[in-house]
C-alpha cells in the first residue's frame, strides 16, 4: 500500500518538475499538534509518531525522525523501501546533508509551502542554489493522490468571556499597536494559533488538545482582519453568518473591531500588501507566507508580540488556574485514592487507569477536555519518553513497582499539567533512592528565590544538581511554560539548562508566568520516574539588591511518600516537603470525607 | 593646573578641526591597566581611578565612570570644571547620548584611534553621520601638549621555558593556523598582549601587574610577525639585537619562525594588506585597526583562536599551578598567623599588612610579582568595591572586626587570586551570619558537579542561591578566569548569571579552565565579606547521560572558622568544610613546624 502510494508521489513529483519531494510534520501554524488532514507524512509512509520528515527522491525515501521513535519507526516501516534515519545518531546526516547528498546538480526540490518553516526553506534554498536547482513550494502533492484525506475542518469557536481572560480583545489589541508602533512596524501578520486564539480570546477546536481555531490574523494600524472563514460552507444566513461564525459571534467580532475574511483568501491578501513594513516572526512564519510578501516590504522579525504578552498571566487568569488546579488535584487525588485501594483486587490496566482518572475529571463542570493524550506507564514502560498505551497493547497494572501518570486538564479557568509516579507496592532500594532524587530536584527547583532578571538557564541546576552529584540526568528540559486553556506546551518561559541559539524559549521569568517543574529518571527496561508541579512566577521582596522573585505552587497533588526514603533526605527537603503536604491537605480537605479524607490526611503526613 | 591643561588641549582642537575630544582609558592593545604613558584621561581631568572617559568639547568637559569611583571621582573633580556623568544612575546620559546632546549639526568628533574600540567607534560614527559631522581619528592631542609624558617603555623579555608553558611557540602557532584554515582566513590580526605572550611563550613588563610584551602579531599560512621592537633604541648590535631583544632572544624567535618587526611599523603594514580574508577580534581591535584594512580585505570577526586555547590549560600548566597555590597558600597561611597572633600587639595598617604579605610571597624562589594590587580593606572599608589603601590614608588595624585581604601572586609557575576575611577579635551576630553565608555560597558552588556543556551562567546560583534565599546578594560576577602568569581577570570562562551578548566570557567550561568562586556580602559603612577560591575544572566520569565535570580547588588556605556559625550550615556544608580543611593541613603541613604547625592543625580542625 505505502509503495503504491509512493509509485504515485514519485508520478506526481515527475509532473511537476520535482526531483525529489519533502513532507514534514506540520499544519500551516507551525502547530505542536496537526489535525488529521495534515498528516501527509503518516499517510505515505505508514510511521504514526507526533514527528518525522519524509524526503522522497526518484530512487529512495528516507524517514527523518528522532529517539523517541527510534522503535516504533522501525517497526512501522518495515517492508517498505523507506530508510529509517535515527537523527542525532553518529553517521546520520541532517535533513540538509541528506539533500547535498541525494541532489543532482540542476535537480529541483518540492514541498507544500504552507507546511515548511521559512528558516528551514531557506537552508533548502541554499543548497539548491549551490546545485542550481530550484525550490517549488506551492504545490500539495497530496491533495491529487490522497482521496480519502479527511476534510480540513472548521469547527465551532466560542468567545472566552472576560471573566476567564482578564483583558479584552480590544485592550490587547491596542498593546499589540503599541508594540507595532515601538519596533516601527505598520502591518502584523500572525499566523501561530494560539497567538491569534489568546489575543481574541476565542476557543475552538480545529487542533488536537489545542483548543484554537484555525486562522490567520493581519493587524494594521486601523484594521484587523481575521482569515477564518470557511469558503465552502453552504448554510449562510443573509448577514453572513454559518453555524461556526453565528450572529453572536460576528457581533462580538464587529465590537472588537474586528472583520472576518476567508481562510483560504489569506495568500491572496498578503500578496497584495505594498511597501509596508511588517512585523513577523520568521522562526514561526512557514515558507508560502515569505515566499507571496512583495520585494517592497519590509519585515521586521521579531518575536510575535503576543508570545510574551499571553505567557504574562493577568490577576483574572492567575485566580482563574488556582480554581483549576484544585479541581484538578482533587480529581488526581481522588485517583490516587482509588488506584492505591484498588491495585490488585479489581482489574485495571494503563488504558482504563487513564479512562478513569479522565472520567474524574470530566464530574467538574468547566472541565473540557484532556489538554494532552495521558501518559499512563507501568513499570518498564514509565522509562519510554512519550509512551502511549494502546486499548490492544497495554499492561495489566499489579500491585508492584511503579505507575507513572502524565496528564491535564483544559478548563474554562485554564490548562493543568501534572506528572506523578505511584508506588503500587515493593519497590526496589535503587527505585526508593531514584523516587526520592526526583523529589528533592522538584523541591529544590520550586523553593529557589532569585532576583528579577533570572531566566530558565540560570534556574535549571537548581533541580539538576541533585541528580549530577550522583550522575544520573534526565535527557529532557526541567520544564515548559503552559498556556492559559491553549497548548500545554508554551515559550517564551522554560527551565532548561542548554543555550538556544536566539535566546530561544530562554526569557526572563516574569511575575504570572507559568513554568513545569519536572524533574525525571528513566532506567531502560526497569523503571521510569517523573514528579511535576507547576509554578507560578510571584514577585517578592524589593530591597536595594533588586526585585526578588518566587514561585507559588499551582499544583496540589499529594506526593507518594511510599516511594521516600526519608533518610536521603536534608533537614531543608524534609521542611519543604512537610509544608507542601500542609498545604495540599488544607486546600484538598473540602473535596474529601469520611474515610478518604482519613486516608488524605494519612498520604499528606508530617515525616 | 587642569584648566590650563584644556585650555591647551581645545587650542589643538581648534587646529585639528575636532569640535569634541574624546580620551577613554585604554592603551593600543584594549588591557585592562594601562602604563602611565597612557594615562591621558588622568593628565587632562585630575581624576586618578581605573575607569573612566573624559569628553571635552569648546564648551564643557565631561567625565563618565562607573559606580566604583562616584565618590573619588567627586572629590578629584572639585574645583575643575568637569561635571561628572555618574555612568547607571537615572537621567545620566551614556557616552553616545551625550555626545548626541553636544554635537551641534556638522561638527566634529576626534580622538587617538588606537585607544578607542572599534565596536565603540562605529557607535560614534553613527551618531556623526546623522549629525553630517565625521570623525578624526588619527591623532593623539596629548603628543603636543603632555610635556613631562613618559615614554612609552619597552621592558626587557624573557622566555617561558616549555617546563612551564607545556608547549612550544611553533606548536602554538600551528594550532592557530589551522583554525585560521578553518575559518576560511590567511591572515589573523593580534592586537591582545595576553594572547600575544601565551601564542609565543614571552613575558615582559610593559603593562602593570600584567607581565605581557607591547606587541602587535600578524600570522600568515607562511609568515608570523611580530610588532615588537622599539624603532629609537640606540645600542643596537651589527646583528639587530638590542638589550631587550637579545641574540638570545633572536635566535628564540627565528627557531619558531618568527620574524621580528618595529612595533611602530604595524599600521603601516596592515595597510597595505591587499585582498585577504583577515581573521580578527572586532570587539578587541582598535578602531585605528579597522580603518587601515583595505577596502580589498574581507574581515572574518571571530573571537581570537588564542582567546579559547591558552583559557585551557595544558597538563604541564596544571601540574604547575597546584605548585603555584601551594606556595601561594603557604604564604597566605603564615599571614594569616601573624595576622592574628599580633593584632594588637604590635601596629599595623592596611598598607603595611599588605607589604608584610607580599614579603612572605617573596621569599619563594619563584615569585615575580604580585598579580595585581593587594586589596586590603579593614572594617567598613571591606564593604568599598575595589578599595585601595593608601600610605597616608589608611586604617590602622585593630583587634576587633574583619580584615578583606584579596591578592595575588605571579609565579614562574602560574598566577594567584585568593580572597580571605579575617577575623580579628568580636564581631556581631549578623556579620558572622554573613561570614557563614559566604563561606556556604563557595562551598556550594566549588562542589558542584554538572554535565559536559555548562556555562557560567548554569553555575552561578549555585554560589548565589545561599544569599538570594535571604535576600541578599553581590554586585559583582561570582567569578572570573585566571591566565598563567598573565591576567588575573582572562575570558572567556566566568561565573555569572546575567547573560551578556554574543555570549561573551561565558563559554562551556572545559577541562584546565581555571576560574575563580568568589562570593561576597558588602554592608556599606559596616563590613564587607569576600571569600575566594580558584577552581581548576576537570573531567569526572562518564556515562550514558554525558561527561561528568567537576572542580579541583587549587587554592590552599583555611578559612577563618572564627567566622563560622556553625549551627547556619547543613550537613553537607559542614562535610565539605571539614573536607577542604583536612586536605589544606595536608598539604600545607610541610611549610609548618613548631608553634605554627600547631596553630595550622587547630584552625583546620574538624567541626
Amino acid at each position: 500500500m505505502i509503495q503504491e502510494r509512493l509509485c504515485k508521489l514519485r508520478n506526481s513529483m515527475q509532473a511537476a518538475g520535482m526531483d525529489c519531494y519533502l513532507i514534514p510534520t506540520s499544519d500551516y501554524h507551525d502547530s505542536e499538534y496537526v489535525s488529521s488532514f495534515f498528516m501527509v507524512r503518516k499517510y505515505f509512509s505508514g510511521f504514526t509518531g507526533s514527528a518525522g520528515t519524509l524526503v522522497v527522491t526518484k530512487d529512495e525515501a528516507a524517514l527523518f525522525t528522532d529517539g523517541r521513535y527510534f522503535i516504533q519507526a522501525a517497526k512501522e516501516l518495515a517492508g517498505t523501501e523507506i530508510k529509517l534515519m535515527k537523527m542525532g545518531e553518529p553517521g546520520v546526516p541532517t535533513i540538509s546533508q541528506y539533500l547535498e547528498m541525494v541532489l543532482k546538480e540542476g535537480e529541483n526540490l518540492g514541498f507544500d509551502g504552507r507546511v515548511v518553516k521559512a528558516d528551514d526553506a531557506k537552508n533548502y534554498e541554499e543548497i539548491l542554489s549551490k546545485k542550481h536547482g530550484k525550490i517549488i513550494w506551492d504545490k500539495d502533492l497530496a491533495e491529487e493522490i490522497w482521496e480519502d484525506r479527511p476534510a480540513l475542518l472548521h469547527h465551532p469557536v466560542s468567545i472566552l468571556e472576560e471573566c476567564y481572560s482578564g483583558e479584552s480583545a480590544s485592550s490587547k489589541i491596542e498593546r499589540v499597536r503599541e508594540k507595532m508602533k515601538a519596533e516601527g512596524a505598520n502591518v502584523h501578520i500572525l499566523t501561530s494559533l494560539d497567538d491569534i486564539a489568546w489575543l481574541f480570546n476565542i476557543r475552538g477546536n480545529d487542533v488536537e488538545s489545542c483548543p484554537v481555531v484555525l486562522s490567520y490574523v493581519v493587524v494594521t494600524m486601523d484594521e484587523v482582519l481575521l482569515f477564518a472563514k470557511e469558503k465552502e460552507k453552504q448554510s449562510r444566513s443573509e448577514d453572513g453568518s454559518d453555524e461556526i461564525w453565528t450572529k453572536e459571534l460576528c457581533q462580538y467580532l464587529e465590537e472588537n473591531g474586528i472583520k472576518l475574511c476567508f481562510y483560504e483568501d489569506f495568500y491572496a491578501y498578503v500578496s497584495q500588501i505594498h511597501g509596508k513594513k511588517v512585523l513577523l516572526c520568521k522562526g514561526r512564519a512557514n515558507c508560502r507566507l515569505i515566499k507571496e510578501l512583495c520585494e517592497d516590504v519590509t519585515v521586521i522579525d521579531r518575536p510575535n508580540p503576543t508570545t510574551l504578552m499571553k505567557a504574562v498571566k493577568n490577576q483574572t487568569e492567575m485566580e482563574n488556574l488556582r480554581k483549576a488546579h484544585l479541581w484538578d488535584g482533587a480529581a488526581v487525588t481522588h485517583f490516587m485514592y482509588w488506584l492505591k485501594k484498588n491495585v490488585g483486587k479489581i482489574s485495571m490496566t494503563e488504558v482504563s487507569a487513564s479512562a478513569y482518572l479522565e472520567g474524574l475529571r470530566e464530574t467538574y463542570d468547566h472541565f473540557i477536555e484532556p489538554s494532552f493524550s495521558t501518559i499512563c506507564a507501568y513499570g518498564a514502560n514509565g522509562a519510554i519518553a512519550h509512551y502511549s498505551a494502546k486499548e490492544d497493547a497495554c499492561e495489566e497494572i499489579r500491585p508492584e513497582g511503579m505507575l507513572l501518570v502524565d496528564s491535564g486538564g483544559h478548563y474554562l479557568e485554564g490548562s493543568t499539567d501534572i506528572t506523578r509516579t505511584f508506588i503500587l507496592g515493593s519497590i526496589s532500594k535503587e527505585m526508593k533512592e531514584h523516587f526520592t532524587l526526583v523529589l528533592r530536584a522538584l523541591l529544590n527547583l520550586k523553593n529557589a528565590r532569585f532576583l528579577h532578571g533570572c531566566r530558565g538557564v540560570n534556574l535549571d541546576i537548581m533541580a539538576r544538581q541533585v541528580l549530577w552529584e550522583k550522575g544520573l540526568d534526565y535527557k529532557h528540559g526541567t520544564g515548559h511554560g503552559v498556556g492559559y486553556l491553549l497548548s500545554v506546551h508554551e515559550g517564551p518561559n522554560s527551565f532548561r539548562w542548554k543555550l538556544l541559539p536566539d535566546y530561544q524559549d530562554n526569557a526572563v521569568l516574569e511575575e504570572g508566568m507559568v513554568t513545569t517543574d519536572e524533574p525525571g529518571i528513566y532506567i531502560e527496561g526497569s523503571h521510569g520516574i517523573r514528579l511535576e508541579n507547576e509554578l507560578l512566577c510571584r514577585k517578592d521582596e524589593a530591597n536595594e539588591y533588586g526585585q526578588f522573585m518566587h514561585f507559588e505552587d499551582l499544583t496540589c497533588v499529594p506526593f507518594d511518600l511510599d516511594g521516600v526514603e526519608v533518610s536521603l533526605l536534608t533537614d531543608v527537603d524534609r521542611r519543604n516537603l512537610n509544608a507542601y503536604h500542609k498545604e495540599v491537605f488544607e486546600k484538598l480537605e473540602p473535596y474529601f470525607e469520611g474515610e478518604e479524607l482519613e486516608w488524605l490526611r494519612e498520604v499528606t503526613r508530617e515525616i
